[in-house]
């Protein structure tokens, strides 16, 4: 299977908003970056329990766990960026480059996998601009940290728990230390909504990225899924839209949805319900996923789709399940203090990386429900360095930099 | 110096527009298109003198120089697109893998060098995500060209001279040929104005590329620019943001402005003249350009200056100059059939690559005289390939797909 590039933001979707108990932690810091004595490495993958703090100046520096309050030990930067996927570190290449020294906090996972660990599941990135041969999803993001790393953005493995962006300069709190930013960038994605039913996990029972996948646009074309039965999840614009862009790589596409009705739009229904190839099984859900026989179970074979309406459950072959069912953003974290849509998306100033609070932008899948590719991600990252170098130099804070 | 992604689009800005007279041309087809029976060969670097025409089926098909009237035999897509740099590129992975086969026009120039060539004088891009140790210009234009290829894009290596975006299906014309498409997405770019004056060019006696730039976001990092006196050139926004960024890598920085008075916004102009490494050389044009002896005279060393009002000419020796004078955006070609700004630009609904014809979708730095880097282009690019095949669904037209 194809990798899906939303994937890349998977790590800081599932690490942001995850409090972090008295976990131990490991910072990584830019060998060029020379405002924070944090351990520095020169990989993510050191997952080792050292505890470090970023003042070292003073025995009386601010406590580790003081995330309510600062002090004038607080590590400070001009631009902080929250978020480890291709938008967060795109930004950081091109602040780093500009030499604002950006901070990243690309997040700790409590379970104990390093940064990019879950990227590592995957295989081809066949869509990312440059690599005609593809790239793995680890490997793209290894490459894109190392460049924010080589230019001097301090990374921080550590997850953001809280914010305050309600005075200057902004705080942002892990539960071991907080930095002061005169700009902030919140890059830290969305995850595709997924059920959870026998055979849906990634496990070794599992078929996620065996068959079921969470985006059509990313994998459909994979040869497993080429003239073989497929099927959609969901009843709104998304569904339809798979469902139809599916019918040109398999034999025959179904949409599963537990209503008797859709609700996208009528053009895209219209679309869908003259198109042959697509049946749609009304009130129907789907409660188990199977092997294929014919690759020893390797791969899916067939789902179990239940009838709410009568109760009966049934088989039905297909290799390729699609879940169509939404995204969540990973915004909780900011606790309300920029303007979100009623998905809960950052609304940003459209062209722009610009949100409600002056300073303070976003990038990648956190603000796009709609394009949500490793490549706009990235350039919207890009953007946002560029409108935070802007605003920094409205408010001039270049006179407090040192070399 | 290091690379400038905007470069990326010089190409595309040069040959969109030129016509060609009876120019030989060479057209590059993906193996596994099939709607073409133009020459097919797997580099843009075969230039031989070879004349193909589209349509071989019949003796009478189309004169290839009927650029006014389209027949039956007139080559037919889906999905053209007309561009070579980062945007287009990503447009057609995109859209390629989404089997809408695209025919992608990446024009020829006149004098003789393959698409490519001009990238091939510039050393490393340093900013486009995923290339830790960087990438030169052609190289990374290369690897998204065969990447296009890859997934089936039909690329003819012939200018566009006109379109006709009056009827459906559009018209795309060159001086040999023309292609209906059902979506257009146009993504020639936009060229950095450049100034004349002895020691100017790209020549063996110039200093383009080699202190001078046109581009300091992308080239003001360089080490030949640190602690060094630097100029940049212009009155406007632009001007003042390139100069204060400048100042982080120039030992000093001068504004070379015609004029006694800037255009750009107060706000700019305040950070500029309050800026103690920024001195303004007003009423001022820069009328040539030498060697550091220290260098051999391989670098630039300085500039003369001309006071306009009484005409003195004096040496400034600077080891950068950047023009910030603005840029030109190649759509010429489109004769007003798109609604553009003031400055020439393609508008698009902010946030989106939708043009002021249904249809006709627009990607790259032909759209955007802001952010104008390698990654924002690719990230719109693939934007218009998706805005393309959510139009191409809505109008229905995947019936009439074969394979």
């Amino acid at each position: 299977m194809r990798f899906c590039p939303n994937r890349l933001f998977t790590k800081a979707r599932n690490l942001i908003g995850i409090g972090l108990a008295s976990s131990a932690t490991v910072s990584t810091a830019a060998p060029t970056s020379s405002t924070s004595t944090s351990t520095s490495t020169s990989s993510a993958a050191d997952t080792s329990s050292t505890y470090t703090t970023t003042t070292s100046d003073s025995p009386s520096s601010a406590s580790s766990f003081a995330v309510d309050s600062s002090t004038d030990d607080d590590q400070k930067t001009r631009l902080c960026i929250i978020g480890s996927g291709p938008a967060a570190h795109t930004a950081a290449i091109y602040a780093a480059r500009a030499e604002l020294r950006p901070v990243l906090f690309e997040g700790w996972m409590a379970n104990g996998v390093a940064p990019g660990g879950q990227l590592t599941t995957t295989t081809d990135v066949e869509n990312f601009p440059g690599f005609p041969d593809g790239v793995s999803g680890s490997d793209l993001m290894d490459r894109c940290r190392r460049q924010s790393l080589r230019f001097g953005t301090e990374i921080i493995t550590e997850t953001v728990s809280k914010v305050d962006f309600s005075k200057r300069p902004f705080r942002i709190f892990t539960d071991s230390r907080t930095v002061l930013a005169d700009a902030v960038i919140v890059a830290t994605g969305a995850v595709a909504r997924r059920l959870s039913f026998d055979g849906a996990g990634d496990g070794p029972d599992g078929f996620w990225n065996r068959g079921i996948s969470a985006c059509a646009v990313c994998d459909g074309a994979a040869p497993i899924f080429r003239n073989r039965p497929l099927a959609v999840i969901g009843g709104g614009d998304s569904a339809m839209e798979e469902a139809n862009f599916l019918t040109k790589f398999g034999s025959k596409v179904y949409i599963i949805h537990r209503r008797d009705n859709f609700r996208a739009s009528k053009i895209m229904q219209g679309r869908v319900l003259k198109n042959p190839k697509i049946e749609v099984l009304w009130n129907s859900e789907v409660v188990g996923a199977y092997g294929d026989e014919k690759s020893g179970g390797r791969v899916l074979g067939g789902i179990k789709v239940k009838n709410v309406v009568n109760g009966d459950v049934y088989d039905l072959k297909v290799n390729g399940l699609f879940f169509a069912i939404g995204h969540e953003p990973a915004t909780k974290f900011l606790d309300g203090q920029l303007e979100l849509d009623s998905d809960g998306y950052i609304v940003t100033k459209p062209g722009t990386t610009i949100t409600s609070v002056e300073g303070v932008f976003a990038a990648g899948d956190v603000q796009d429900k709609k394009y949500r590719q490793a490549v706009t991600a990235a350039g919207t990252g890009c953007m946002a360095a560029l409108d935070a170098e802007h605003y920094l130099q409205e408010i001039g804070t270049h006179e407090d930099k040192s070399n």
